[in-house]
């Protein structure tokens, strides 16, 4: 069955993002496994706010290259376009519906409450951080509460010379 | 100069203990660098919670062998004993103080008020956390806020078969 990975970067203290959202603290100067993980994907799913943001940094087809990107509204977004469909439903049958149809794995992008539910119905089978060297003190959680308690088996780790570790968990 | 090293275990989601103040889940079976980390202290220096819920666990010498245990308390402690000094001085003003004796690095145990102080007031220089393959989903945090926005450098991490991953951290 495709697994639900939510791939994401964070910083030492659990944010993914400052306060008002932005991500110049992101390492950009390579790659960071990006393309490999591409690879194994060709479902990208993420909240409304997470997609406005990502849309403000580079065209989608930029960010989620050679994969069908579904954004989970409540409204219909401003930034909506042929790039993206919109989702209002249940997240739990539209991700059990998804799982069994053939296809590669599905990336968990982000979204506070995607992310949410996602953990609160346990539909995450993987984990992986890229954890940047730096507190920032405030910002949007990595892991926003309440989900239940989750225990995780770790696959590998990497570390890069630039200071980035990278960790890779199977949800058990 | 003696550093001040933040030497903690924690959840993937950034939780030190439940919020009940447990720590059932933390990894037992191993010494996990413990020995060698105790060997470069002789100052442990924590917040009064954070010292009663350890003399809950073992007795001070045991926990904090051969250190100086410094415990930070606004009153005195149930706890108080021969086995650690209370102190409610400013805790620029003590850091400082100690770092300009001689002796061994200084260990922040933790206790949220106290490691937001030491956040607050740039007296951290070293973080080591032991990542624990869990999401605890609520408790106790690691980095309670309001602190500064702070960069680190990596110097290394290590990984554990059993799933433990400690990540090596200087302050910048």
């Amino acid at each position: 069955m495709r697994t639900v990975t939510y791939f994401v970067a964070n910083s030492l203290d659990g944010f993914i993002a400052r306060q008002d959202g932005s991500v110049d603290w992101l390492f950009m100067d390579q790659d960071y496994g990006m393309a490999e993980f591409f690879g194994t994907v060709d479902v990208a799913v993420m909240g409304r706010k997470t997609y406005d943001k990502a849309l403000e940094l580079s065209p989608a087809d930029v960010l989620f290259p050679n994969m069908e990107r579904y954004v989970f509204s409540r409204m219909k977004s401003k930034s909506e376009s042929g790039a993206a469909r919109f989702v209002s439903e249940d997240v739990e049958t539209w991700t059990n519906r998804l799982r069994e149809k053939p296809g590669k794995n599905i990336w968990l992008v982000g979204g506070g409450d995607l992310v949410r539910q996602f953990l609160q119905k346990h539909l995450v089978d993987e984990i992986v951080l890229t954890i940047h060297p730096r507190l920032l003190g405030s910002g949007i959680s990595l892991f926003p509460q309440p989900y239940p308690e989750t225990e995780l088996e770790l696959a590998h780790c990497r570390q890069y010379s630039t200071g980035l570790v990278q960790v890779f968990y199977r949800v058990k």
